[in-house]
């Protein structure tokens, strides 16, 4: 059985404009995809921001459901925040994944609204989790998305979500759920 | 083909004591929603909710991406809130189907966390949508969920979202995003 972890990137990421810009942490960003994290057997979340200030911040939302009275209102909460990793950039998640498997290769999968050539298919990552001990890790852009050096760096690039027809504008929050649906869904 | 319509109901719905609530309103319930419709080709996605201040807000929200700066700065939120339609409760969106569809049948399909007895399959209902002329309500509720004798009311009752493991405590947006994508997802 592979391992699966995930990572929302807040920087550098694209703007509607095409330009590099840090985004914000946002409150439901942190619980919806955590929420979706303890669903589908993700081993850690990881919410990835340059600014301590922004990482304070997401600390101290957790830490309302994690402790005194959030953790006993809704123990759910607790159980998926427990999943939430804090960094400050995509190397420090590499370094600490690299730790924690021991040297185990950690297969680095974007996600991305574009099509990108040489894309793997859901179906292909899905029997890899089923069938392998592989570690793979998903990226996940806010903003306008992951900006196009870090998409190409990747190991693996997944297909963009489509439903019925052309438009193909869902937020994170969605795009998440649904890809960990697609790979892990029952 | 058939046709698919989406309600998010927020009265009457459960607390997390079992006790009946009105929940509020709220802006990324709309707009991640919304995205979803426009991506599955959702005909319209309804809030349902009984008080007029609420329907209001919501109404001065939406304006903000359908008309003057908000429309320019970002189409595709004009494009998927153009789905969106306000009623204060289940019935009123009901007798407006019927009108829409000229006294089509409308089959209500619930969902909740909850399982229930006499469930439909996802593959059974997309196969109803991409078979058949059929025209199916789904019915998502806030909170902890639609009461239960509403969702007895209902045609058919959708199975439960489950991931990999026992925790399903998704938010409704991700449950909403997963839902559509079982039944619509290319």
């Amino acid at each position: 059985m592979g391992e699966l972890y995930i990572a929302l990137i807040h920087a550098p990421v694209y703007n509607k404009n095409m330009e590099q810009i840090v985004t914000s942490i946002t409150n439901l960003d942190i619980h919806d995809i955590a929420r979706c994290s303890a669903t589908y057997g993700v081993k850690a979340y990881y919410l990835v921001h340059p600014g301590p200030a922004q990482r304070d911040l997401a600390r101290r939302i957790m830490s309302f459901w994690q402790e005194g009275f959030g953790a006993e209102y809704n123990p759910n909460r607790y159980e998926a925040l427990a999943h939430v990793r804090l960094k400050s950039n995509l190397e420090d998640v590499l370094q600490e994944l690299d730790q924690e498997q021991q040297g185990r290769k950690v297969y680095t999968v974007a996600t991305d609204a574009r099509l990108y050539p040489n894309t793997i298919e859901y179906k292909d990552l899905r029997r890899r989790l089923e069938e392998t001990e592989d570690v793979f890790l998903l990226l996940f852009g806010t903003g306008w998305g992951i900006i196009k050096e870090e998409i190409e760096k990747a190991d693996y690039i997944l297909k963009p979500v489509y439903g019925y027809g052309e438009y193909n504008h869902l937020s994170v929050r969605s795009a998440a759920a649904i890809i960990l649906d697609r790979l892990r869904g029952n």
